[in-house]
């Protein structure tokens, strides 16, 4: 498919969004930018890369169970032709495991196996630090019709098994991760935004190693490698 | 009814709880003290008898309308005798009005009525700071049963039409109020804990002064002079 990019629509903490001339298709185009604590920016080499390789191939074996998602065709190794949505204010968050904020929240040491999944929805806002909030605010104030909420909670619950079934095979523990919804033209709700090491923690699953962005969001090191490893287990998965 | 306080229990910021001979039943006993921002102790002369009087109404009021209470029988102007409960560590938020955390929360002024009702539930926890928590983390730490929850948000829903039509009446709005339920030695869930100025944000339906806790809290003065007009409006309805 032929597809260009006319003008900058969106500028990310890690990702561009372009317009395209077909006003129902953007382009994503995935940088090595990275956000540290507090928000120092840092530079993971060839994190886009990784990014836009393993978001296409996730949401195609999505799409191949039934979940729509926005995309459409990789363009090249950092770019990829996405159907044009317009974004629901939410993070929809699954924690498997306890790590990051849920322990903070609820007095717990990171890596405790949850007895369920916890499905946590946050009001995308940056000067609000994405405030946890629940099924109430989003109908109170308008983020999500009650139609749309129970759409994307079937989603995330489905997501949550076919990525953790899919990690598992390559001895990878997804114990948690972060979708974004968005609307097309017609109303419907498909995936946006990304599937990757950014979003979702990984923790090899014989050694706990953590294969994701806590590897620089807490200074561990080896960040580039592990982005690496992830995508090499995916790609000898597929 | 005898009642002895043989034991004290359980010394809160604004209540005490207390043993009876009888292991089934409690002695709540209610102070004048109070605490300001960040904790600073303050003290409202005669606050300790309205919140006693208020809440034995107002959860008298309750029962006759089906919703099972703690409340055995007002013992004196401070103390009455409860059931004994197991408090669940649940704070049960309703919001009719923006007020308060919500508008921090959502970025939005204080007063503006909400669209809907919203629901909160706080994980009562000091150290963490009451965090608001959601139904998946309740049922996966097992803060409540399934079954209780549900209970809990009919309960709650209820409350709040009878307690809105009541305040109605006698010209003040009930802006949102907090709950705490606990089980019973059979595990009937219960209202427990109180309905007061404390516990509730009341605004004056014409006016908007505010009758309640906020008072003391924002240093606005005239705490005693607010509860004690609540309790004589509520004492001219009944």
């Amino acid at each position: 498919m032929m597809a260009k990019k006319i003008k900058l629509m969106y500028s990310g903490k890690t990702k561009q969004i372009f317009a395209t001339e077909d006003e129902d298709l953007r382009i994503i185009a995935y940088t090595d930018d990275a956000q540290g604590r507090d928000g120092e920016k840092k530079n993971v080499n060839g994190k886009g890369v990784v990014n836009n390789k393993l978001t296409n191939i996730l949401m195609r074996v999505l799409e191949s169970e039934g979940i729509p998602t926005h995309y459409v065709e990789e363009l090249n190794e950092r770019e990829t032709l996405i159907q044009a949505v317009e974004i629901l204010p939410l993070k929809v968050i699954v924690r498997n495991v306890a790590a990051g904020s849920i322990a903070e929240r609820m007095g717990i040491e990171e890596g405790r196996k949850l007895k369920r999944s916890v499905l946590e929805i946050c009001y995308k806002n940056d000067a609000l630090g994405d405030p946890l909030i629940n099924s109430y605010h989003i109908l109170a104030f308008d983020l999500a019709t009650e139609d749309e909420l129970d759409t994307i909670k079937y989603y995330t619950h489905k997501i949550n098994e076919i990525l953790t079934e899919f990690f598992k095979e390559i001895n990878i523990d997804l114990v948690d991760f972060e979708l974004e919804f968005g609307r097309l033209w017609n109303g419907q709700i498909v995936l946006t935004d990304e599937i990757s090491p950014d979003t979702c923690r990984l923790w090899d699953a014989e050694t706990g190693e953590r294969l994701d962005s806590d590897r620089y969001i807490r200074n561990l090191g080896g960040a580039e490698e592990a982005y690496t490893e992830v995508l090499s287990r995916v790609l000898q998965a597929c």
